[in-house]
């Protein structure tokens, strides 16, 4: 990509209502713009990057076996009605009346419309396991929107529904969910801990939110020090086997958010614990038959009786998610984006556009990156030098190529590793050796 | 994909309340399934259909130089008070209040708030031009939702934005959007049709949509029969050209709606003219300074004076076209997709599931399918032979590889061309041979 061809607003100075890290990086790079309190319209990197999380989640999903569909944003308030949440839900629903004066609502969450589209067409236990995802915009009005879109009130969510005939194959299809959540933190490049959670208003007896450790996160967590090294075999996973072993692993180390650690607890006296911050990214819920009892999705049990279906939900907050990621992963300088989901892998910089030789070397390493199949972005703008150089900082790719008038005179080109800051003076072969390895 | 694990809910029998095809085929083929009045869940072999026309239809934009951003559904009033469309808009909109009374509104489309943007980044001609798209749900509270998908109150659309320093350059931008329109529909494997057009609340000086031919279209057209064999010069298009001709060529021929037709206006005695019937799919506007001028989205231009930016904006209907496909691709038994939008492009039956012979050469010709980088739909159900059959018509993917015991025991395999009926009986290698060959 040509950055004179890509809308990249980015701000010089450090917007004024922005508190935490994440958002202040988020508006000055931007990725984003604030168009109502908690509401947010993506500009082309913030897009990149949001689509970059959804297709890492998506790919887990459907690896797990899930099937995509989309419902809509505006429900109806009826089914709502149904399930005895209409009520319950309070001022963070936000509640509509369409010209013919009917009720409809922003949808928070989708249990009781899923429940809808399974209860019509699925009477068998033979159309089971089922799990249904999808990945739409929801609404909660939140009392205060803050912190950019790490707390909004229009967010996008993956939300995925299971459905089983009995709850030992509710639990087993919990069991995934969990498994392919490290999973797809992991091909995040995150580092993330489950814990054992509340269920809140989505309801059941088992749940787990899943924590992403940030030194700037909004809750303080405790957990084992083993854990964060811990990673399980996910390497190997398979999701057809029982997984219960696996999550097993990993919920045996202890952890837990502030609320619910007591540090008096007699079990944990001998644990060797930390106390680091953590942002909430996932929550999984298993609530068997909450929903199906009082809407009625019954299926034919292989028995010939019926019975309501058993379900749980899993939800990943993918726009919250890109905050995380940075809050996770950054510096004074800037954004430092993990590989796996940084929107370009090179950011070619050109110190003197409009020079013949600069043009031209960039010209060549920029066909050379993309036909070893790496994207790059390329600075041919006619800024400054300094001003492009902070600019590629604060944008964080993991790659910064250098090329200016001293470099060409000298033969020798930086090569800058984002992450530890460390450059690098290479030849252009040693350079193009360099992009012809996969260095992800 | 295994159809046993697809969530795919079709229906024996044509639904009650659907009146064209393209929603009776939506419904039976598990597609769609409607939460309330205009307003449908997508299951998961629609959300795939959606998908390929949205994905077609941003590559195209991205071809075209535009930028993908993303703006929010709900939208603030105060941006459409500044232009003055808040209270003509009617009761189309879908007007809401939040938690602290400020008004909200569900986005009919988005001129205001990409202006907004704008203006908040862009003040010199040395941005421009620039084109800004987006692909969003937006809600019209339309007065009789009905035809499904086709008028529905939630869509899809694409829209994008164009802005430019002056008249002759916003031209230009026009150019290469009206181009591009011809290109993505092509692409979709569909006939469309420019027209001179209205352009209604959303202003301007200049405007065409574009009309899918279809026999069962809601709208009658009046064309010269030379124009739906025209092509132009389509498939060597250089966005970097100026367009003009190309364009000038597609508005020479003539073509109107009903509204517009007039047969008794003497340029077009002479003409070869034919009647048939279309679906409008994509409309654009060449606005000028409609918006910029009230909301104050001034540039300075290279003489160093200010100028109200030069707008345009340009619209795909993606949910609508998913159902203006199955309007100009069906027959009595069912969806006939175009190979360039098809869910997969084989549907491989076994006629006799849990046979020995039929579920191995199934096995082998699943896996070579994909080898290939073909997609496959390989139906491992066990239904009877008649259902399945029945069922992949109403699917209507490219091609039918039909296994059954008889043709086991002759090594003749049935081949079904969906879109002629036509049905080869091949040998293995015959049939691998014809895998082999590129035949999209």
């Amino acid at each position: 990509m040509l950055l004179s061809r890509f809308f990249l607003p980015v701000l010089k100075e450090t917007p004024k209502d922005a508190e935490i890290v994440s958002h202040i990086y988020m508006l000055r790079a931007g990725m984003i713009q604030q168009s109502s309190s908690g509401i947010y319209s993506w500009l082309p990197l913030g897009k990149i990057i949001l689509d970059n999380i959804t297709d890492i989640c998506r790919n887990e999903m459907i690896l797990a076996g899930a099937n995509e569909i989309l419902m809509p944003t505006l429900q109806s308030a009826n089914i709502w009605k149904e399930s005895g949440r209409y009520e319950d839900y309070g001022k963070e629903m936000l509640r509509i009346k369409d010209r013919n004066e009917r009720d409809l609502l922003y949808g928070p969450t989708n249990e009781e419309l899923v429940t809808e589209i399974f209860r019509t067409h699925v009477k068998s236990y033979k159309g089971l396991p089922l799990n249904l995802f999808h990945i739409q915009w929801k609404f909660r009005d939140e009392l205060r929107p803050r912190f950019g879109v790490m707390r909004g009130r229009e967010f996008l969510m993956k939300d995925a529904y299971s459905f089983d005939v009995d709850y030992e194959s509710s639990i087993k299809s919990y069991n995934i969910m969990f498994i392919s959540y490290m999973q797809l933190f992991k091909k995040m490049g995150l580092k993330a801990i489950p814990m054992k959670a509340d269920t809140g208003p989505i309801g059941g007896d088992l749940s787990h939110e899943f924590i992403v450790i940030a030194d700037t996160g909004e809750s303080e967590v405790f957990l084992e020090e083993d854990f964060l090294s811990f990673e399980g075999s996910l390497n190997e996973i398979n999701y057809e086997r029982d997984l219960q072993n696996e999550v097993d692993k990993f919920t045996s180390f202890y952890a837990a958010t502030e609320e619910k650690h007591n540090p008096n607890d007699k079990k944990i006296q001998s644990l060797n614990l930390i106390k680091t911050r953590g942002i909430e990214v996932g929550h999984i819920f298993h609530f068997g038959q909450k929903y199906s009892k009082p809407m009625n999705a019954i299926v034919n049990k292989n028995d010939g009786k019926n019975t309501p279906v058993y379900m749980g939900s899993y939800g990943v907050g993918l726009s919250r998610l890109v905050g995380a990621v940075i809050e996770a992963n950054h510096d004074k300088d800037g954004i430092v984006w993990p590989q796996e989901i940084a929107p370009w892998h090179y950011n070619l910089i050109n110190l003197k556009s409009g020079d013949k030789s600069c043009d031209d070397t960039c010209k060549n390493l920029y066909k050379l990156i993309q036909e070893k199949n790496y994207t790059v972005l390329y600075d041919d703008t006619d800024e400054r030098a300094g001003a492009k150089l902070a600019r590629a900082d604060l944008l964080g790719l993991p790659f910064q190529i250098i090329i200016g008038p001293k470099g060409i005179k000298e033969k020798l080109f930086d090569l800058k590793n984002r992450k530890n800051g460390k450059i690098e003076r290479l030849s252009y072969d040693e350079l193009s050796n360099f992009i012809n390895q996969n260095n992800r």
